[in-house]
């Protein structure tokens, strides 16, 4: 019984191995070795991921200690800034929603008799209707999502465009994470594939594309002017990459901005199609934000694309190919735990949509719970429903402290000395521009790290506020930014942050 | 406003470029057009996934057909035997389940007056305990997953195995196809890295193999003797491999095995465990049918790991990596659309975790309800817990059917001509041996596909009973198998399978 089975193998008898290493260069390995990380997939290894790096990492640690050890800190929690997690932090789900879906995870509550006193009548016949077209939440639905949902999603796109939808367009998704992943891996074809990406941007792109051994092609957002994107730049970063050998496949737009907290204008949204179509470039909209706004006005480059496609006559927006991303995470809905979102396909080939079918079906479905919850967001109680009261009620609160927390945040950090921040438009983030004094940079260099980290760290070590160094997003090289969500309950925080930067500026000014 | 914003492209004036077609050649393209399925990943077009290929894809269009036009087909129903999904079929969600997942959902159901009289007293209890820790369900968790759902998970294993378990060890996954994908994605550096993979094997392995770019290495199960592995022929298939330049770095086993219900002895786990050992091959244990056992004993890989490490001193089994994967998907658990698994990492050296992490990471999370679910499985009602009775009867009752049907397909298999099954041993699928006549191997030739696909055409067409064809799995060259589930509910369905196939042997023979 459990015998040695084979024999201890004479390593040197084995030929070393040549390995790519995925610069062009190989290297030499024995073959027969426990793992490290130097024999992994180099483009996973090449991959960064800030939102939950080095300082959220760190600040992990200090909320260990502070179990641990009390009062061994200078303060007596963290403030998890650092990621877009409302519900880790003040957002109370919408009641609504959660009502529905437990029905939805408990179908015999429909058959008690105290149901009628605990859930008003359109939480029942909601669930019931959901129930009715998905079977068991507990079964594989369609790879492409469930179709009363999906149908729910072009209703929703319908009306917020004034252009029809088709549900067959829509793959409900884990999160818009997902359908990224999928557009990126399947565009990727090499190092010769380019990726469009503003600069700052959520890490998530940066770390896909470099997963995927693709290129990433950083565009610059013009900070002065509230993160706007030039047309007129982007056309020279395209033709710069093409003489360069690499070929732009991909434009992403992140509207509402992350990090920025911009909004994208319809005419520069119009203008970056006309580039796109030029240049058949596939266009993501990262629209995850389009129900946080907080100023001025969120159009889909959908609702564009349209407009374009109707006014234009020649033909010239016909084939533009369009990804439009959507998420249950965000917004106020604020449900990032429970992974639902979809996304549109506009002007695919039908080969290309076959291979997006094809990875959806390997990845069986993404939950459907979240699916079904996907359907309640873009389809919540309207006046007159018995829980439309209710639900508007909490709906005015979570945005009327998000807007109210922006406002504070930007007013406060354009008091700091040498912060300057742009006024929020959307999203949930400040990304602040911090000028360093000389000495702090020539003390980061000291500590072996970046200024930005440097300024992050002190941060969290004497405040306990965990935020994302600018570098984790893309900055202009020598400017030093800060992500910050603005998602932290009270505005204690926030002042502790202006008493910390005061100390900070004391100390290396 | 929304004006042509650049001028049409000079197309000719752009140079053609050369692309990697993925087979070591290259071509020449046009750099601006639509994309087509010719400029997408090659790695991912080379990806099959037949679980959900062709003949369950003609299965939904006749399933759509009999929507429209009732009554045009020779049956009235599509039976879904193509994919592991119980509760698309017969199987019942388990009450405790759904009832603590329900709490989850709207926490606020703790309060109302009536909830005493609908749930019982551990399902609030349980429910409490984990919304102590997870807080709201509608938050990110930690990548790796929540940690008292990680605790619960080391202490089944514990149980289980009698070995420790570390819940540092665990990561919670959206089922257990996230977890392949993240490991294989991890050790693929190219095509000279082999993954060893059973044929007969689940397509998952296939398919994200080949969209890694790696190499798939085959090892042939032996069917005549239920489906066992021989590690002898492992260590001669892992010898080539290596002459031929491809180093297996993962061994992939399935057990209970996917598609040939087969389960592995202790004995020959310890071999294969030795082999590893001896190449330094790091190996995946996909466990996800370890409850489905209707004949012999599951025994863990894990278990065996820590039995050989007691027992020999030498240390020839100490560095010995594996990765053992579990889910919510089967099992009398059987809740495939919510998306809950988990991966036990032993062994592993400290910088290919970080790596994992970092995957981990990117993806955020699971989905926190799934989390909660694993959490439930590992640790159900216990005698004595007000809904053990319940709890226990549906077991009993989702097992018993199972069983049944499990033999009844079997000895059904048996009696038709030229067909020959192996006596499942565990997992939720059949995987007969079709010795189809000449004339029906001529006959599917002039339709242009292959013998079992033909076979499994015909089936659909003339019962609507959906299989998948064993090519999609791998079999010896020159047999024909097919894989079916044992899920659906009733018994008529096999009847009118044999009756089927004796007009096809008498048409065919």
């Amino acid at each position: 019984m459990l015998p040695k089975a084979v024999e201890p193998l004479q390593f040197e008898s084995l030929p070393q191995v040549s390995l790519e290493t995925g610069n062009g260069k190989t290297k030499s390995v024995a073959p027969l070795h426990k793992l490290t990380d130097a024999d992994l997939n180099p483009f996973i290894l090449n991959a960064k991921y800030a939102v939950r790096g080095r300082i959220p990492m760190e600040a992990e640690k200090l909320k260990h200690q502070l179990v641990e050890h009390p009062g061994s800190l200078p303060f007596d929690k963290i403030i998890n800034a650092n990621i877009g997690n409302p519900q880790q932090l003040d957002q109370k789900p919408l009641t609504f929603y959660r009502r529905v879906l437990s029905v939805l995870e408990d179908p015999e509550l429909i058959e008690t008799a105290e149901i009628a006193s605990i859930f008003p009548a359109d939480v029942i016949s909601r669930a019931k209707e959901l129930l009715k077209s998905i079977g068991s939440i507990g079964a594989y639905s369609h790879s492409q999502g469930v179709k009363i949902v999906r149908d729910a999603v072009a209703n929703y796109i319908t009306r917020r465009d004034g252009f029809p939808a088709d549900a067959d367009d829509i793959f409900l998704t884990a999160g818009a994470s997902t359908a990224v992943s999928y557009l990126l891996e399947l565009l990727a074809t090499g190092p010769e594939t380019g990726f469009l990406i503003p600069i700052p941007q959520y890490p998530l792109y940066t770390a896909t594309i470099a997963m995927n051994n693709a290129t990433a092609v950083p565009y610059y957002l013009n900070e002065d002017d509230d993160w706007s994107i030039d047309p007129t730049e982007l056309v020279r970063v395209i033709e710069n990459s093409i003489a360069e050998g690499v070929i732009p496949r991909c434009l992403v737009l992140i509207n509402p901005g992350n990090p920025t907290g911009a909004i994208l204008k319809e005419d520069d949204i119009a203008e970056l199609l006309g580039v796109a179509a030029k240049y058949s470039i596939f266009v993501i909209a990262d629209e995850v934000y389009q129900e946080n706004v907080y100023r001025g006005e969120f159009v889909s480059v959908k609702k564009v694309l349209r407009k374009l496609q109707s006014s234009d006559k020649s033909g010239y927006y016909d084939d533009v190919q369009l990804a439009s991303l959507h998420s249950t995470s965000k917004g106020l809905t604020g449900e990032c735990g429970q992974r639902g979102g979809y996304m549109e396909l506009i002007g695919l080939d039908p080969s290309v949509r076959a291979q997006i079918n094809k990875l959806a079906s390997i990845s069986l479905c993404g939950p459907v719970t979240a699916q079904a919850l996907v359907s309640l967001m873009v389809n919540p109680p309207k006046p007159g429903d018995a829980s439309y009261p209710l639900d508007h009620q909490q709906r005015e609160k979570v945005y009327g402290d998000l807007l109210k927390r922006a406002h504070l945040l930007f007013s406060s950090f354009n008091e700091m000395e040498g912060v300057s921040c742009q006024n929020p438009m959307g999203a949930m983030y400040c990304f602040p521009r911090f000028d360093l004094p000389e000495k702090a940079v020539l003390e980061s260099q000291r500590a072996g790290v970046a200024p930005d980290v440097f300024y992050c760290e002190q941060l969290l070590l004497h405040t306990g506020i965990c935020t994302v160094p600018g570098s984790g997003f893309g900055q202009v090289e020598g400017t030093y930014h800060v992500r910050t969500t603005f998602l932290a309950p009270g505005t204690d925080w926030i002042e502790q942050w202006k008493t910390f930067h005061a100390e900070f500026m004391a100390t290396y000014r």
